[in-house]
């Protein structure tokens, strides 16, 4: 057998130009060359499956080190499993989740919170993707009332749908509001990194001493393979996760290689130069539209997302020369994302075209 | 950016010894070198999301070459998750599954068919894992009558939970037996490759010609770092899997990494490879723990696995040496497998320490 | 055995005063004494269980003479389980149904279509309880995308949860909208029959002459003991009612007992005449707080809720001698029902209560 | 409005022999004159819907004095629904039950438990339909294993499907060894009025003196138009069972009606005289028919069934006569009850009945 660090030979054949990038979203972007580095690490020899391995038992203190002593991480496989799987441990089977309105749990995942975990989603309108103690109460209510699915639970996502960031305070009273309710707090941290480069802030602070309770934490968008971690910050309340991780198809046999994933990424500050790299060039790609007439940034860019309403047509063209979508078919609102691996050349020719098809009009 | 090909730094710590191999599962083991480089191969730049990248693209010729034209593959995260995918294709809400009562859907998922795709399973015991027409037969009855789930599917597994492979014949058998009654066939194929492997048949004559409607092919066992394919061989019956893949929480973001495994995997030849060697040492195996007293091979070794019977104090004193598992703690009956990357000098050494440990009895 | 038609003893104790009625809900009331006898038709000797028997058999002919040659019947116990039985047959596991905010299956059933159905609800706010082609649209998008629960019905309820009543021409455009977009429509009709006596149609011209796929239709709040029925009206598109009314426990054994007091509401007037007097009651009501100064009725009296407007601390007094419902604890609003055994002297009482608890301000 | 004990008109039309009676099932009888007595009782005026009313109030009471000081009943509409209700109270959702491979949970609820609940079932092969603690340890494992849906609880039936009766000591063994290894005990008692007939006890004296947890009470069987109630025996373990009931569409808007058939049924001794008597009638039939050469009762009547063998071609001649199953058609084993109605010259014609065919042989 070769030496996995220098495989010399497949059979799969190099389909793309790897030289292309868009700004449709994060996850168009491929696997950072040191969790690349860190499969191969891993590889080699037995390990125990399904999460005994060496490099699963190392993830926890991994984890300890940026979420405190009592976080306990599971890996699984996407982000709608880890959604999945820390609701589940939030909830009764009567159960529901107040969350926002733009929530990815509402709108994104093919119904798979309310038909794989009968749970009812409670959803408000907001502003910017973000919840508030007062949003919240327009859905928490009624407990006790057998008539009204239960809310137990509030869902926020950090930095949200919207490319906006919670401050910790904003966490903070959120977490108070609903624990003073009985309520559990779960975030969708899909792009958590993203939020800590924004806020300048240790995870921990906005997490673990805000109040959360689990969490799901993206790797994916932040430069793995694939994985993300549901993390369990108050174990008192949140409970048997590896049960519910396995019944929702969410257990790797192989597990040490989403771990070593998670170890490479978060054991040094890959995680954080990833995500403040993408955060950066997303401000970048903010600062040269704002200079172009009839291109307006919608939202604040707090994030790795610039929402933007330019003519249709002009997008239209722009997307035959990069890839990204429209995020309001109605309005025209367009959604431009910036990835770990997105150049500053990348941008710059970007806002040229922009520029370039404005002046066509 | 680095070379993806030749990552040269990352903060994950090598923490296992490679060299060491054991005889509890072949998910013990790594991933194949081959299929390591391919995941370098599809990195790089940005690919649509969610399988409209090129690899997935390519991906559905490679698996058209094995299954024939109308196969369709999805590939998804693991085993679990692609037969619950499958099954529930193939089922209306009140639907059943008659399955041998070993079935790896029945014992080792921890309910995930019921719990998460409300599937009942009707069971029959069998002698070898196996099912027959005939034991088919005491589950399937009672259609029309709305107190009994409708047993409208049958799932065997390929090649089973007890090391047996079914021959091409008896799975067209089973396929023509279930389709005389409206029931449609699914086949857990987490071990296809060695069931080919042993028939010495290409994998179409014992599923697409055998009349299986769907499939899970398994790819992590054969050497993958994770993924497995459901694969649609009857389109005409089998319908929307991409919604079933999503909402059951098994779609992949970064679906190019996946697909690039499968290519690798199935393009050439090292799918065959890989199960034809597990299978050789199993047999290996076999053959000296036959020469062994004291020690009986309980089940026909078909595949890359080898149940014995030995005393229990044995097995304890070797369990100290080479993780494995009884299989049985009534009967004390142990399994052993091999993998891909199980050398001959393993199978060796640990039949010398079978001897050694019955000696000091 | 004594004669059923005239028990003679019993050990349970009347514990209620028959004559005190209130204006919480039209379910307060008790069962039409036409119905108790029917009960006693019904009664006596061996009967077929779980709907096999000559009354279930004979329904069929009822239902139709109401709903036309293709109507198929299945009667169910209460109306959350003949919504979500009724549902379930519209959608593939992937489906989700559009429906309006304040309807009862998203707002009153504890998340049973979610939890026990896996139903995704997708709710838009209305101003009076009634969807219209244009607020379908508004969630009624994104087919053929896995990432978004397949919108493919639209549930209406009639009259609807705010007192007001769809049109047949309202019913007609919504049933050809949501066809014309593959999508199938469902009719909460807990109170239809209020409704055909307020249009003052039979009940076929605005369910199965306006294009409506399924049915609910309430028998409680109309005077029955207990039972709703499943409807079918298109059954080339909707099926296998029995298997799904089964297993989400629905059947009763009895079954002869729910189906008899159907016949004896339907198979003569008795349906219309509850309907139409809870309705005429409704609109005594309010025409005599219409006179009352500070009252104010804030919502179209077109079934028989009466939803009002007035002082918080009067409605508090007035709930110490009648019991209703504050509708919106934020507003005020508070909802008047009447039954089909509310009477005159029920009203003018109630009328003059509010007179004078106003007057006591 | 006219009397509702004196109802004197209804649309309904008699549509059976009420001379009727036949052997199939007790649930082929009607409702006891003394519960349709009830029903009148109940009726007029208000009363608060969903269990709100004077009459489940006082029902508590009345379940105490049968189970107990910590007893709690939540009526149901049948027995799919209470056992569903029941088990779901029992289990995270994780959990599995241990049950006898024969009961009805398993295989005559269209996999509702599956389907609705998610409950996975750990079947077991019994002699009598009775379980045993030996018979339970062979699914009674593996728990900590999160691939093994975790064996939380026993269900077991009284009196069982084969018409057997556990003793009160043989419940409490079950419970003793269910509860040392942390799991609950529920009963399906939708019989279990003829089990306290059968052995001479008071209901608690083999349910919750012998520390069973929950309890499906039946009192459709027993005499009821249609009800049965969820029984918490051990509140400190089973919880908000009105959550459960409510989205697992079981609650009943006019409660009262429930409630006071239970009052009928359990205030007095009905429950225990119709239980008795077709317990008895069971007997007579068995007394009669071990007379008959050629007939074979293959199980102990402990209860109101008889189970017997006798050439299939009188069975078939007899099923033209009187209504009865076959219990399992390859043996050509049939099945005879009787039901709190069914008179000794029921009996004694359907016993000669039975020697005429024969006869004709």
């Amino acid at each position: 057998m070769t030496d996995p660090f220098f495989p010399t030979r497949t059979d799969a054949v190099r389909r793309h130009d790897p030289a292309v990038r868009g700004f449709a979203s994060d996850n168009y972007a491929g696997v950072h060359p040191e969790i690349l580095a860190a499969l191969a690490v891993a590889n080699g020899g037995h390990q125990v499956a399904y999460g005994e391995d060496d490099y699963t038992g190392h993830l926890q203190e991994v984890f300890r080190r940026h979420f405190g002593d009592r976080a306990q991480a599971f890996p699984v496989f996407n982000g709608t499993g880890a959604n999945v799987v820390a609701l589940q441990a939030l909830l009764p089977r009567w159960g529901a989740v107040v969350a926002a309105e733009s929530a990815h749990i509402n709108v994104d995942e093919c119904g798979a919170p309310e038909k794989i975990a009968g749970l009812k989603l409670l959803t408000v309108p907001t502003p910017d993707g973000k919840l508030t103690p007062e949003l919240i109460d327009r859905q928490a209510w009624g407990w006790g009332d057998e008539h009204r699915a239960q809310p137990l639970a509030v869902s926020i996502t950090q930095t949200t749908e919207l490319g906006t960031c919670y401050t910790a305070e904003e966490i903070r009273a959120i977490c108070d509001h609903a624990h003073e309710r009985g309520m559990l707090v779960h975030v969708d941290g899909s792009r958590l990194a993203n939020a800590a480069a924004t806020l300048g802030l240790p995870l921990r602070a906005f997490t673990t001493d805000a109040g959360v309770d689990v969490l799901s934490f993206g790797g994916t968008k932040n430069g793995l393979l694939l994985g993300e971690a549901v993390v369990v910050l108050n174990p008192e309340r949140v409970h048997d996760l590896k049960y519910l991780r396995k019944m929702s198809m969410q257990l790797a046999s192989k597990m040490r290689f989403l771990s070593v994933q998670f170890e490479a990424l978060l054991s040094g500050d890959l995680w954080l130069r990833n995500a403040a790299h993408a955060n950066a060039m997303a401000r970048r790609l903010e600062a040269a539209v704002r200079e172009v007439e009839g291109v307006e940034v919608v939202r604040p860019v707090q994030a790795n997302a610039v929402f933007a309403l330019l003519p249709r047509e002009v997008s239209e063209r722009l997307q035959k020369r990069y890839r990204f979508y429209f995020w309001d078919e109605h309005t025209g609102e367009v959604r431009w994302m910036a990835a770990f691996d997105t150049t500053e050349a990348d941008i710059d020719a970007f806002a040229a075209a922009i520029v370039e098809e404005m002046g066509r009009q």
